[in-house]
């Protein structure tokens, strides 16, 4: 099965990356600003993964929320990840969550969890949810690429 | 207000520590070996944190997590950040989430998430959920501290 997060239309995604990672923006995001960190290699678990590989993961991943906080004008955000299938993987290429967060963005803070549980599936099928369009996708990554420059 | 994670009894449930952050077993786990990473000082926000700080954290975190996998024997797990009360972080001391997971071990996968989301409130207050015995406590933390000896 061919992984979506190797595929060379990823690179449309991404606003962001360091010498092994990169965020993407979620093509359905659950909440604005939902964006994800990945590995360019194929990757499945963050056990598979050095300590040199996760310092550079966790410290992008600190660079990328900057940038998703400022962008999106927010002071708080939720990290996930989800490893292998028992713990809800659904793409078996390691992606950790990122999504910014506002007071009463949604009814109860913790709503976000059923919501990214479901996102991933989603992308993959064909959706009942909201998906970007090709143009929205590409305005927000042209946004956040120039945050991220402006950071720098 | 006192932090629960600053006062000296904490220490009753470290498992594991590393010079700047303890492992500590959730006195209402919401699955068999859910723990906590914590910085030992009062840090809120993993944005306080320098890039050397951050890397010892996840370092330590999948040390844990090798050690919460082993004694729990499952290959799954979860890891989940709520930075700041919009983000639902309900208590105001930085702590990451590791859940060892299994095939079937909730209804669906994302189950967990919920669950998650209620867990700190109800070790505050009074609770309706189950909490584990002092006696408990003692017998896992023992337990997880000759895991974690075993693999040095």
């Amino acid at each position: 099965m061919s992984c979506p997060f190797c595929e060379d239309k990823i690179k449309e995604s991404v606003f962001a990356e360091s010498d092994n990672f990169r965020a993407i923006y979620n093509l359905a995001p659950i909440l604005p600003g939902h964006s994800l960190i990945i590995p360019k290699k194929h990757v499945i678990s963050l056990l598979d993964l050095s300590d040199l590989g996760l310092s550079e993961m966790i410290i992008f991943a600190k660079e990328t929320t900057q940038i998703l906080l400022e962008a999106f004008n927010s002071v708080s955000f939720n990290w996930s990840v989800q490893d292998s299938e028992a713990a809800g993987q659904t793409v078996a290429h390691l992606h950790m969550h990122i999504v910014p967060r506002y007071t009463d963005d949604l009814p109860d803070p913790g709503d976000w969890y059923p919501k990214i549980n479901n996102n991933l599936n989603e992308i993959l099928d064909s959706d009942s949810r909201d998906k970007l369009s090709q143009d929205q996708l590409e305005k927000i990554v042209a946004k956040l690429k120039r945050f991220g420059k402006d950071r720098v």
